[in-house]
């Protein structure tokens, strides 16, 4: 009987671009499949069913998709997420948006194909058109609250994270509070934060100032000259802590130390702010709760039927060596 | 006709189970499916085609495998990885070893379950028995070198890497110089880093320090007390730069100050490296060119029948204001 080296061999091409031929799975041109498969005709060559992709047993698959990896925010969540799934039974797999919305839906898409069990989704725009069924079980991890297309979430309040960060440097002397911020688009995340700023600022009487946006991914030689110059600030607040970490690099370029020339806080609780010296004064968001919720939720849904619903885990205020009283 | 509601209906379920009881795709308990199908026999309900998995159009899917997303040495990789891919048409799904043998078997099971176009590996264990179809193409990134179960791979040096960042302490004067590593059996590179050391503590004439071993994600709260105290070195390197970054804060909690006390240097170059103050004096490795290399190899391989080749990269050291001469 032919081999699928026979009928690579006949076709004048690689095993692995025969098999792929014959079981339509990966990149392969047109005219390559019609060689391989006349080749295989003419040998009488069968594909055997466990290798057509159709009759193998699938594993329980769970879809993830984050913004990024380059921030280390969603590391934790994701590690306790596959540590969950894995005892369940189930592999986790990450797709990325690149905090891009059409990345973001084809990312969705791709892991959809994919016949997961559920999803986990942190989404750039939870109001956008997105390709999700409504008989795919999925929870929204760390975006702000549920939506009628995305009942089940796990969330943090960003809007009372926002009024907790300025109402702790207003509490040191500070009224000029500027608020750098990656993209208001990409992150509904950042907005509510900012959105939780302007509250603060209000309620204590101080006038806003006009928020710095910055790509997501602009973080490392971030020039702050001209924003320092317009809005004379004595405090910054970032949007997360990978940009307060950028915005300390900034300063420093600009000849200013932290908290000795301006004060600057962050959100999020990543380990790379405890280490720094002195330590980043922030918003810890609860990402290892966050990450079991959201898994718990899903496996629920998913196996047990149960409704959807919201979870809203507890932040709390770190209070690091990075804003000072004035 | 009946539908697929009609069906849930009748076994008492939810429509998503009852979608996954039917195509027995993700979790759902066999007397579950057994209830399903009873239901879906007695109203005639039958699965169409475009829903059962089989006929349905597949995504081309690139599988990219590294051991975590805590570290972001892999960030900048995956991002180029994905931006070459989503060009030339192919979607990437990431999944994490965790740093465990078990663990990456698993998780490359199961990307290769997604039946992709190919596969970017970084592994732990480059000479482990692990489940890849000699006729799946598959690229290895950042291990050490090519073998002869991965002919195709893109590296850097480390025993080089190793050697001319030892070179450099000792030029400023260092001769007690203490290697910190996370576990070298979860990482070959770490490993070559060390055996880089070694060679030219050899070629100068010192006695080197038994290496410390630490667990990756131990990284955050190091106690480096008990090592200080029997090694007493002047110089530390770590094995990556997110190590180097924890050494830095377990020397802050002994009450050292670095460049002032010791000296450190890292492996790797992530950003947040040059961000902190005093910036971290590494070796960068060049993760931008290692990833485009390894996408371009990979599509080379899957779609032109290329023949498996080895890309060494050239990495750099960065000078920062980590060492100092003593």
């Amino acid at each position: 009987m032919a081999t699928l080296a026979d009928v690579a061999a006949r076709a004048g091409c690689s095993l692995a671009t025969a098999s792929r031929a014959l079981t339509r799975s990966g990149a392969v041109s047109e005219s390559m499949v019609r060689r391989v498969t006349k080749a295989a005709a003419e040998l009488g060559y069968r594909v055997p069913a466990s290798t057509s992709g159709a009759n193998s047993r699938r594993r329980a698959v769970v879809g993830v998709l984050i913004p990024s990896i380059t921030n280390p925010v969603f590391a934790t969540s994701v590690s306790v997420i596959q540590n969950r799934m894995l005892v369940a039974g189930h592999r986790v797999l990450i797709a990325l948006s690149n905090y891009d919305p059409a990345q973001e839906a084809d990312a969705i898409a791709t892991l959809l194909s994919e016949r997961p069990t559920g999803l986990i989704l942190t989404l750039c725009d939870p109001s956008a058109e997105l390709p999700i069924a409504g008989d795919m079980p999925h929870v929204v991890l760390m975006n702000n609250r549920p939506t009628e297309r995305f009942p089940a979430a796990v969330t943090a309040d960003n809007h009372a994270a926002g009024f907790a960060i300025t109402r702790h440097l207003i509490e040191h002397g500070h009224r000029a509070i500027l608020f750098v911020s990656g993209s208001f688009a990409a992150s509904d995340r950042a907005r509510r934060r900012y959105d939780g700023y302007l509250a603060m600022m209000a309620q204590a009487g101080l006038a806003p100032l006009k928020a710095l946006e910055v790509g997501f991914g602009d973080y490392d030689g971030l020039d702050l000259g001209e924003a320092l110059r317009i809005a004379e600030p004595t405090a910054i607040i970032a949007s997360n802590d990978l940009l307060a970490l950028g915005v300390i690099g900034a300063l420093r370029r600009e000849g200013l130390t932290v908290p000795g020339d301006l004060s600057v806080a962050g959100f999020d609780g990543i380990a790379i702010g405890r280490m720094i010296n002195p330590v980043l004064t922030t918003i810890e968001m609860p990402d290892v709760s966050m990450g079991a919720a959201a898994a718990s939720l899903l496996l629920d849904i998913a196996e047990n039927d149960a409704a959807p619903r919201h979870l809203e885990i507890p932040f709390s205020l770190r209070t690091g060596g990075t804003v000072r009283t004035i």
